[in-house]
């Protein structure tokens, strides 16, 4: 049912700072650069074969990756796995017992649809599922 | 010259209680198991479109991965960037103050040719560039 690694989310002091790792060295091309105001970060977006490098820079500090960043410093956040079949998906998962964060998809950034897992049920990675918008 | 994500390599504490999420929960091909004796860790392969996720169980309390997982619990490891022109591309990266843990090529699994650069250079996110063998 994962038909591919679609992002991975790495948090980030500061955007400015770390884009260049990316589009300079790794030589990324660099798709969007963009706040994303409900979930108070500014993301820039490389692309990177069929996948996506998500870096994150919390706009708040209360955004959920400030947070992160007090706990952990930068580094890498979550991985988001494509899906076809999200809502029947997250049901399977709800009856097999997995912890879901997200019980019903939420809106995603390009028309994409996502739900998160919990981390108690996914070895500690949190863990996104993403459907592609139609 | 990034051409895409090679893999993720995830640290986990035990191979056996982490395969069923990627393999069941998931849906993922787990293609091999095998230890890696010079780098004393046992490490499962899952395909995930042109990528693959590992997931590194150490063999030995000397084990890097041993080490991580004392510090920082299980979680993303590295990721793994597949590169052309490897040598190259060190050289280049040497030469523009990026500090490297490999300046040269090391074997890696199935072939591969691999290199990591140095955390302090990459955000603070484990960054191995690979090659695929010929």
């Amino acid at each position: 049912m994962t038909d591919k690694i679609n992002h991975i989310g790495i948090a980030v002091k500061n955007l400015d700072t770390s884009i260049p790792f990316y589009r300079d060295i790794l030589k990324m091309q660099l798709e969007t650069v963009e706040e994303v105001a409900d979930q108070k970060v500014r993301v820039a977006m490389f692309i990177c074969g069929e996948s996506r490098i998500e870096l994150l820079e919390a706009t708040s500090e209360d955004s959920p990756i400030a947070r992160f960043l007090e706990k952990n410093g930068e580094g890498i956040h979550h991985i988001a796995y494509q899906v076809t079949g999200l809502d029947t998906k997250l049901k399977e998962l709800k009856e097999s017992g997995v912890r879901l964060v997200d019980e019903t998809p939420r809106p995603g950034a390009h028309g994409t649809r996502i739900a998160f897992l919990h981390p108690k049920s996914s070895g500690s990675v949190l863990t996104e599922l993403c459907e592609e918008g139609h």
